[in-house]
This record gives C-alpha cells, structure tokens and sequence, in this order.
C-alpha cells in the first residue's frame, strides 16, 4: 500500500526534513514513529527538502508499506511516536504512481514579518523580526516583477545541483495585518533559498533601499549580489502542496 | 527613580514569574538582566504571580534603581541580557508610589483552545488542544453567569490564602476565530486558578456535559468540585493590567 502523509510541523528544533546522522530531523522521526506502528523499516519520501528552521503547516510524505492498519487511524498512531511539533494530521492510500517529491505539481510558501520595534515574542519561531518600518504597499507592488516565467539563477544559493534555474511564480501575495507582514507565494517550484532570496530582496524594497521598478532588472540580471540578503529560515512556512 | 517596565513573555520554559530556587523564572531572568544593565542586585516587583507554563502579552513589573539610563534606553538594554522567550516592550519613570503590584486595578486575561481533531503545532505553546468538538455560543451564553461580584471560592485552587474570595468580574467575551476558541476575560482580580477552573467549567458547557444556566448555581454554591477542571496553563495569556 502506498500511503500519503499529511504533516504539520515547527521546524525550530529540527535539521530540515532530510535525515543527516547525528541530528533530528522530520525525515527521521517520521521513520522512527512508522517504525514504531508497523515494524517496517522504510524512507519516506517528502514533497521537498526543508531547510532547518522552515515550518510547514502542510507537508506532504509518503511510503509504502505492508502494514494493513486502516488509513485513518495512521494519523493517531503515528502522533503517539512523534515528538513535540510534529504532527500527522491525515492519511490516504493512493496508487502506487503516487510519490510525494515527484508528483507535486507545485507549492505556496508563507513567510512572516515581525516588523515592530520589538520582537512579539508568540511569533519569535514563526517570524521575521526587522525593526525598521517596511512599506507592504511598495513590497507589494515590487512582487509583481517576479509573476511569470524566469531565469531566476540570481535567486538562488550556491551549491544546488538542478536541470534548469527557470521557474514560474503564480502568485506573490504581500500585506500587512498588523504589525505581521505575510507574504504568500505560489509557484511550480522553487531554487535553494529562492523563496527566503526573494524575500530578501521585498525587505530591501519595503525600506526604502531599492526602488520596486529596479526589481525586475535585477532578475534580469541573474546576479546574485543584486539581489537581497537571504532572509532567515524561522519565518518560512510551507503552506500548501498542489499535486 | 521607579522604573516601570512592560514584559511579554512566552512561559513554556519557565517556572511562572517569582524567583524560587533552582529553576528558571520571569522575575530570576530579569533580576539577572537589571544586574547586568546597572550593576545594582534589586528585586523587581510584578503584577501577580504567573504559573509555571503562563505566558503574557502585557505583564507590568518594577524596580527601584540608582542608575541614570534614559528610560527609552532600558528595553534596549535590558533586552541584550533577556534570554529568549522575555522581551521589555517599554519602560517609564513612575512616581516613587508606583508598584506594580499593589497598584493594578485589574487585570484582563485571555485563555485559547485549540478545538479541532489535531493540535495546530504553531499554537501549541499558547493553546490547550481540546479535540471533541465545543459549542463556543453556548460557552458565551454560560459566561454571562460570571459577570459581576461573587464569591468564587468554589472557583479557587486550595492552598490560597487570601483576605476575601470575593471578586468581580467586568467581562468576559468567548468567541471561535477558525479553530481556536478565545476567551477574553476581565476583572478586578483572579483566585489561584480561577481563570483556568472556569475555562474548565466552559468547556464542559460547549461540550455538552453542563447546561448552560446551571453554571449560576455552580457559582452560588462555592462547592469546587461541581465547577469544571482546571484548563491547562498554557493555553492562559496574561493581556492586559490595568492601573
């Protein structure tokens, strides 16, 4: 049976998802927690690599396993193994085409702002802290150059290995709801950091340190050093999986 | 100069507010962190006693010092020596008769539950997860049995000692936002675990164990076991003192 995981999980005190030795990771635990209910041994496959500290508030996994306990019981099974601040909160058989890195289809990310003077300390792990007033209007109005088709080769980190640097953002969605400033963004894939890049380069924009129209140059350019700092992990969430 | 201090706090990793040996606490953590900023060893005073696990949004403490730093300065400062979790939002100097104890007027709190099959892992810290569905109109029907002056002794944690077990309460507003019910409430003050003991006699109302109008009897009759549980800390939130 091959079965499709639903999880939930703050990332603050894991590596990512992707087991490493010596460290917890959400890959891990998920292995040891399906361990634990069937006796299996097996490697899940997760919609994508998180870094550590990046959130999800739907991450999607599967594997497949022999174990005939029925689909929705998994999810209290596996919360009775899983550690504080991961949590399954759906299961589903799927054919066996069904592979959750492969067949997605695309992602929105969700990454917050705290932009007060002082940090709101319910939102430390989910959350930006950036001080100095951001304008949403003029992040909002830059992110429209990053809807569509692009190279964006200047937006990612260094050391990924993949078939092409192009990307199609659907949908950027930037706006302020009180002092948080949520940005919503929806594309068929993402480079390594691109997402926390982009980010990055709204802040600037936001504080006055770039002009929005220069944004779309920028991308233009494929030069990374134009672009933004690479904002921390701790405010990145991944929303949503389309498969 | 009396300084007047606004703290926020997340209370999962701390021992409530008073200093008690061997374990961390809100008033440790600052007495540490005034030490460092002045120099000075004082023992700042707090609006009330936290539990273990309690947080605050808006928690007023003060201490009388020697030290010269403009009071805009001190949040500043003091948060450089605050460990994560404890943020100074504001500070101010208050005439030598302020204390931040015996000067509150009252107090608003808030209490969350999380009401959906699976916990939120984001709200975990701040939310008791309650998975049985809650009625949140018939909690608001029930609350109105609160407002005013009563003898809450039934709604008190033993071990208390107190002058009178008579309070009054001047709100108290339960509403559903998605899946979190919020409870906000105010009074003139609050017996050890009353706020969390009628959170624990709400939830027995929205959860169909209790009808609504016998919480008045409940009340009248001073008699703790016929009132709820006491709901978890952590779903508690000091919000607001008011002076």
């Amino acid at each position: 049976m091959n079965i499709k995981l639903e999880l939930q999980f703050d990332g603050t005190d894991y590596h990512g998802w992707q087991i490493q030795s010596g460290v917890s990771t959400i890959q891990g635990e998920l292995r040891r927690a399906i361990k634990a209910v069937t006796g299996e041994v097996v490697m899940p496959v997760g919609c994508g690599r998180t870094d550590a500290g990046v959130h999800a508030m739907s991450y999607i996994a599967s594997y497949k396993t022999e174990n005939r306990i029925p689909a929705d019981r998994i999810p209290y099974a596996l919360n009775a193994h899983l550690p504080p601040g991961i949590i399954c909160r759906g299961a589903e058989i799927m054919p066996d085409s069904f592979n959750a890195a492969r067949s997605a289809k695309g992602k929105t990310y969700r990454y917050i702002i705290d932009n007060n003077e002082f940090p709101d300390v319910m939102m430390s792990r989910f959350a930006w802290h950036y001080r100095y007033p951001l304008d949403a209007a003029l992040m909002a109005d830059a992110a429209k150059a990053f809807l569509g088709t692009h190279d964006f080769i200047g937006f990612a980190a260094s050391g990924f290995s993949v078939k092409t640097t192009v990307r199609t953002i659907h949908s950027l969605i930037v706006k302020r709801e009180g002092n948080m400033i949520i940005t919503d963004i929806t594309g068929n894939g993402f480079l390594y950091n691109m997402v926390r890049i982009i980010i990055g380069t709204l802040a600037d924009v936001g504080g006055g340190k770039t002009a929005a129209d220069a944004v779309a140059e920028t991308i233009l350019s494929g030069d990374r050093s134009r672009a933004g700092i690479t904002a921390p992990a701790n405010g990145l969430c991944l929303k949503e999986v389309f498969y």
